[in-house]
């Protein structure tokens, strides 16, 4: 590989500092064609002094003050995580709603998907016999039933692609009516009538479980339940669950993928193991996509409360109206007070792996974080575990923790899942295809079979944020259509992860 | 079957209720030998009145007073959940500690077991490679390497007994630095290190997680861990997990059985899908085992919170110092503080299955949970997740919820599980057997090939708990020296469940 030019990374005319671009970091003494010189090494993804800063100056990073020097900082040093100041979060009384709401893009005619249309009006982008469960007390056995299912069933049934067992560890043992059971319990109830399930869902229960396998149970079938207690032991449960099993694989076997329009689509964004570059490569290559889908009438979710919310006062003013903005500050406040109660705060956020990267702070992960939103006016904001009800940009409020995250967004009916990572991780669900976009090349690189797309390209300068926004849409497309991304590939699914803030018994 | 004269169970000469004991219950109108004649059909296991009630008279059962009626109630009604105002709990301020600390029975010689002795002078009933994770980013990946190691490398070594990855949900996305936070992550540490993985430990972590993958590997030994970001994709991973597998595989295949001290057992009692038998049969006859154990020198683990809580003034007599006393009083307003945090309480513990087995009330369940731990004094108190640290009956603070109990019991340490059902459940760990034992002979008869020892018999008079409780301690020994469970010979392992009262991010 060619030795690079020195390079950083300015996103803002207002930033006061940029981030170094080069694999492996630069030395002490390099000169940038700007006639900058570093005073000292700086790893890559983290910040140098574009300007003298005295102590109380605004560090501005995105446009953005994103805290305040610590002590003096020079031009050319290395503006590190000790030396800012964390500003407070913005004031949830004091914001501005709906002012700058953005017009709507001309529409973007022409895209459709090969996907399978589902009877209650959701599409599906997968052929899955989803198996759901009223408790974790059905786990063990249910995780046999479907190892013999893979096995000995599903081949042949070449079109169902595979069977999900939808375990989770609620159901008994918790409050269940504790104000905030709701969240858990709504979760698993949408998490049953996913897009990708066909209409077709076997539930598993116990039988004496607090959350009622009939409440699990959309259409109300007596013979999609099983309730272990009424089987005569192992053997008998096993040997059911199978036959229900496959009585729904020959239905799921019928269905053919059909030309569908983007409106069928629901897009999860979602970032995990971000590092500096994720708010300059991945994540607003992710935005443009947003706003592409947006234009071509799909439902795009953001999440992850944590990291919107250092940054809400940029996203209330794109509300479509004050409802919408109130929900989203409810959300907030919701969050301010479950830390709270915990001993936590929103600085709890940043990962090791995160500043490692080159994130100082939870203001400066936001600030990248919510560049996945792209440009769009926001049409709703979903209370977590809620299912989607318009088209369009959707704020789905979930904690920022990666399958937490997922299995919220998947409750909103989410059907493609789009994931950027700048550490990386091998993140794959079960319910629905996952997308990974780097941030960086070299993860690209060194992941090669776990990493989908490469918007690292980016930052060397080899691709437009355009150019890898219409690459991310395509992909999505395909996606949808079929076309398995390299976690599928690999069989990588990890399991749900429920939203409980509720407590146990 | 030949129709069984109709019977009901008193447990304690002050009782002015007792429970319906046959099958199917039985009809209005039935006249038992003493002459009560019930006015109304109970089911089984339903109370029936012995006297007749005023407002407000104490209701007794356990020679304990587990509520008051709500309204007149006459001699030979059914004494339903609503017809029970639900007492105070015991006042934590007010208890009497060390009051009644039991004199040690006499010890119990010529027992052993046939098990693996650690280098760490802990025992284990097991012989697993034991593959512990900092995160849940790791799972995906992590599920298909066990798969391969299940299928392709553990035939070669038959003296192992099983490979058991140590999924959980924790590690990213949490708030690490909470109060509570010390609960998952010790709990995790603890798991790590458990006796049936004989001092072998393989770690995967990713690299940028907030819980240190280092921090699960005990011996500090480079080689035990894998950190996924360091490695050049799946493939890499996969191959780099096997190959470390199989060095450990290698090592733990050498190990062999030998006679060991039944101080080198951890046994873990536990209650779940509890009815109104739990507290006559199984759990009494636990209790003498529980005692068995405790005179040939084993420690026994009895857990459970909002199932002691209501019977706490029994126990703190109990206790052998003030010390112990205070630590048990402590975990009691701990779990009050956390039930109340999410606006919840005691009451919410009996699940609708209880209430249907005949347990009317949180005090009702507690009395008769606590007969699991016999009559011997309490040695130590554990908080959630800690190691057990002496030999003899000790309480280890856990919720009830069942894998939270098991999954923080096995973090104490525990080495044989044993679990008391009414009304059924499946239940299997990975990481130790589990010893089902039912408190009706309806169930162990349906349940055939799931439940392993029905205690029903005590019921209809076929054993004594005596003779039951002595069959329970010899099948411990079995279990403990390999004999396979019922869940162990169908492969039936519930995942761990964590305890993290500390907030997500
Ligand atoms: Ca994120
Ligand atoms: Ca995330
Ligand atoms: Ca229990
Ligand atoms: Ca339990
Ligand atoms: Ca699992």
């Amino acid at each position: 590989m060619v030795k690079q030019m020195p390079l950083y990374i300015k996103v803002n005319d207002r930033d006061n500092v940029a981030i170094v671009a080069n694999a492996g970091g630069l030395t002490k003494g390099t000169r940038f064609p700007c006639g900058l010189t570093l005073m000292e090494d700086i790893p890559q993804g983290h910040k140098v002094a574009l300007a003298d800063f005295r102590e109380g100056d605004p560090i501005v990073r995105y446009g953005e003050v994103i805290g305040y020097a610590q002590k003096r900082i020079q031009k050319g040093e290395w503006v590190k995580e000790s030396s800012i100041r964390l500003p407070h979060p913005p004031d949830l009384h004091q914001l501005p709603i709906a002012t700058k709401t953005p017009v709507a893009l001309p529409p973007l005619e022409g895209y459709t998907f090969q996907g399978y249309r589902n009877a209650d009006g959701s599409f599906g982008t997968r052929n899955l016999l989803g198996i759901t469960t009223s408790v974790q007390c059905v786990a063990g056995v249910l995780d046999i039933a479907v190892q013999r299912i893979k096995k000995e069933l599903l081949p042949k049934y070449p079109n169902v692609d595979d069977v999900v067992a939808l375990e989770h560890h609620y159901g008994c043992g918790v409050a269940i009516h504790a104000p905030e059971a709701v969240i858990p319990i709504r979760t698993l109830q949408n998490l049953s009538t996913h897009p990708n399930f066909g209409g077709e869902v076997l539930v598993v229960g116990l039988g004496c479980e607090k959350l009622s396998p009939q409440s699990l149970n959309a259409k109300g079938e007596e013979d999609s339940l099983v309730v272990l207690q009424d089987y005569q032991g192992f053997a008998d449960m096993i040997e059911t669950i199978m036959r229900k099993a496959e009585e729904r694989l020959k239905r799921l076997n019928e269905r053919q993928r059909q030309e569908c329009p983007l409106s069928g689509l629901v897009v999860g964004l979602q970032c995990g193991g971000s590092d500096a570059f994720s708010g300059v490569t991945a994540n607003p290559a992710v935005g443009y996509a947003a706003d592409l889908l947006v234009r071509a009438g799909a439902t795009v979710l953001f999440s992850e409360v944590t990291e919107v919310r250092d940054a809400v006062h940029l996203l209330t003013p794109r509300v479509v109206d004050e409802q919408v903005g109130h929900a989203l500050i409810r959300e907030m406040e919701w969050y301010d007070r479950y830390l709270q109660r915990g001993e936590a705060d929103r600085s709890a956020n940043p990962s090791p792996g995160n500043k490692k990267g080159g994130l100082s702070n939870i203001v400066e992960k936001a600030l990248g974080s919510i560049a996945k939103s792209g440009s769009s006016a926001i049409v709703d904001v979903l209370p977590p575990g809620e299912k989607v009800k318009k088209q369009g940009l959707v704020f789905a409020a979930t904690p920022a923790s990666d399958f937490v995250c997922g299995t919220l967004q998947l409750a909103a009916g989410m059907n493609v899942h789009v994931f950027t990572t700048g550490r990386g991780t091998p993140y794959g669900l079960a319910m629905a295809p996952v997308v990974k976009v780097a941030t960086r090349t070299e993860l690209a690189t060194q992941w090669h079979d776990l990493i989908d797309i490469d918007a690292g390209r980016i930052a060397t300068g080899t691709a437009t944020i355009e150019e890898i926004g219409w690459e991310i849409f395509r992909f999505i497309i395909d996606t949808a259509s079929g076309k398995r991304t390299k976690a599928e590939q690999h069989g990588i699914h990890n399991d749900l992860c429920l939203f409980n803030p509720a407590p146990l018994t």
